[in-house]
């Protein structure tokens, strides 16, 4: 079992008492072995000194598409549902195994370089299992799924399943890879949203869920057009549907909820769903500004998401925090959201929203070492004298102040140097299988 | 005189075609001598090889307060009244000439870092001269001045000037510093805001900005709280008194106006007034969400600055532009602001609102050397298989991306190696400096 030891470091824990303490924490293979002051560890195969570093919980984003990473910069300036007809769906229908693989590589690269150490992703109809690869290779926590569209207008030809064979294909990956790597992946049923999945389909996606524990991940209230679907077809507004489908519960992460009524809320608060605030794409796709404050003052499980590179442009908390922190003031005063509360939901709130708050998510003896080092001696993170370490790191820290990124005791970035991927490959790789695609997709060329 | 050839770079030149060509930038002196494919120069000094870069022109930010840089973290979650009355006005009224001097240099390292190549910055009352040393021996070029301020409750004691002092002062600045360096350094008379200035002193800077032709930069239109005080001691909006008393012109350069009503607009417009969009301090004040644009469609001259460290947190151009482009699309639609129109603000336009347009602000023949160079092969800039490279580095790109900035031919940073100062001293002292300050503020302590 290797046995790391970091030294001297500036600790913020995000344990019960979100104490900022300064000593070592002793990691024994996946697992914190111990935080304090002065800790000796003989066995320590390796020594990291940490002096005048921060180490703080690996993030949690709880809403990404990693099959869209190599469509960056190709949807700007469009809306939600002329960026999924004219962008997103044909490129997705071009992708083939190499190129999801190649782009899942790309979005983990720049995970692991800002910080995130666990996603809930969410992949394409087809070539799932090379997403899968990726992640496992990559070293990086993740719930992921294929996923699922039996229904909709003006989808592409490639991207349509049948009910059945969505929910097979469904189970097969889930059988191969959930609880994969000792529970480092797990799978998530993936249904797209409303818009794109049959009643019957969502039906069976709520009885599996609940028979095998599998948590459901999608889209809900992103976007005006969207909800103005769904009311047409079902006479109710998405969140309610969902509950009337059986989904609405502690296994269901909602992406987005930009445009909740409170019947909604209600629903979400009561049923324990999570919700995935993505301020960054909300504000690309001109979906909207989520009401936050309204949530948390509810109690509703609220945690952070960059959603796709390509209504983003970035996969970076550093980005989503601030946005989670400076939108609600214009509207709600500077009290409204502090740097705190959003720390809390990029990293004890994402571990909750995944049920995963007893093993990740806070910086505590018998958790898994999910961490990161910030190098926070820079012009833009000075003074420090005095300055809450939370307001530092939410107001005044970028991805590149990631020095070490860890998961589950395995550093995958250690000074910058990435450790389970080769940088220039995936880069090149990236490149190739976007001008692959784009040959393929009419409507780009 | 030095000569350097930049050789193979990718270059957004903004020009008026906003030509992006593959090239050479040959540097003679501080200007920028020639632009094109295979340059030869057998008497440069230096070859820079940017195979795999991107050059774009230096950033123009027109508001920033590099007195406040050390304030950074110490004014979270307030709105802009309180802001100034319990953190701000105290710790510029605790300033002493090392603290003004180590502020300056913390935000202009910080500044040279991302790319920013000009300032519009607004010091405090006393000890301006350390400012000024500060933007002399950095190399960054700049407008700067004291902040005049002879009127207002709760201001303290040092921060309250006598009318014709705060003129006198100002001159005396003007004397040794305005066109300092071959004009790199400028001054510009900076009344705080009108809620802060007596009549008698706007129309005395009204005056001799015209006689001198020397900038002016104040803040209006900022704070709903502002404009009811402003309102109820004249009897006018913000821009209408600032226009009654010979201000709204060509020189002017006002941040903020967040709140302008049509006919303020109508005066901007028509008067040539220079409009700075400062949107991260906006929100994180709570101030509010500007309408830029409306402002465009108008044809305001309209650029971006960070404003101070303690309302923002940072400095960063690339934070600017991104929020300046997601701001407008929830509320006009997805093509509200495009990267290319908040680029061009970023740039070209900021050389406009300082009257350097034939200077600055784009990459010519002609133009002074003022530029940086991007490295975007990383994962977060990936794919740019036919990526408008525009898009990359609004929507993409961060601050750690710059790799060298250059202001008038010489470099300040070379492959993030500071060349005109030493970051470790800097950090050092603006910690030093801000708790001296602190122990001086008895608000504070």
């Amino acid at each position: 079992m290797e046995i790391t030891l970091i030294k001297n470091a500036e600790i913020v824990t995000m344990n019960a008492d979100e104490e900022v303490l300064c000593g070592d924490i002793l990691i024994e293979g996946d697992v914190i072995a111990g935080i304090g002051k002065d800790l000796q560890e003989s066995r320590a195969h390796r020594m990291v000194d940490a002096g005048g570093r921060t180490v703080i919980p690996g993030f949690v984003q709880t809403h990404i598409h990693l099959c869209q990473t190599i469509f960056r910069g190709r949807g700007d300036d469009l809306e939600l549902m002329d960026w999924l007809k004219n962008r997103i769906w044909p490129l997705e229908a071009a992708h083939d195994e190499e190129s999801v693989y190649y782009s899942a590589m790309l979005g983990i690269g720049e995970l692991i370089q800002s910080g995130t150490t666990t996603v809930v992703d969410m992949e394409t109809v087809h070539h799932t299992d090379s997403a899968f690869r990726a992640l496992s290779e990559s070293g990086i926590r993740a719930l992921s799924g294929k996923v699922m569209m039996d229904k909709g207008d003006e989808v592409p030809r490639e991207l349509q399943e049948a009910t059945e064979r969505s929910v097979m294909d469904s189970l097969d990956l889930l059988d191969k890879w959930h609880n994969y790597d000792g529970g480092r992946i797990r799978y998530a049923f993936s249904p797209r949203f409303a818009v794109s999945c049959t009643e019957e389909l969502l039906r069976e996606v709520a009885r599996l869920s609940k028979e095998r524990q599998i948590f459901v991940h999608t889209h809900a209230s992103e976007n005006r057009g969207e909800i103005a679907i769904v009311e047409a077809e079902t006479g109710m507004r998405n969140v309610v549907y969902l509950d009337h489908l059986g989904l609405a519960n502690e296994r269901l992460i909602l992406a987005h909820c930009v445009w909740l009524d409170e019947v909604e809320k209600r629903i979400i608060k009561e049923k324990g769903v999570h919700v995935s605030h993505c301020p960054g794409s909300n504000l690309k796709l001109a979906s909207g500004i989520a009401d936050t404050k309204g949530m948390l003052d509810r109690g509703i499980s609220l945690s952070l998401g960059a959603d796709g590179a390509p209504c983003n442009n970035n996969l970076d908390m550093f980005q989503e925090m601030r946005l989670a922190a400076l939108l609600p003031k214009p509207f709600h005063g500077p009290t409204a959201m502090d740097a705190r509360t959003v720390f809390r939901m990029a990293t004890i709130g994402g571990a909750k929203a995944v049920g995963m708050e007893k093993e990740i998510g806070s910086l505590e003896v018998g958790k898994k070492a999910d961490l990161s080092i910030l190098n926070l001696e820079d012009f833009h993170t000075y003074p420090m004298h005095g300055v809450d370490p939370i307001s530092r790191i939410v107001y005044s820290a970028t991805r590149a102040d990631v020095e070490s990124t860890m998961v589950g005791g395995r550093f995958l970035m250690e000074n910058r140097k990435m450790n389970t991927m080769d940088k220039a490959v995936v880069l090149k790789e990236a490149d190739v299988s976007i001008k692959r695609l784009i040959k393929r997709t009419p409507v780009l060329t």
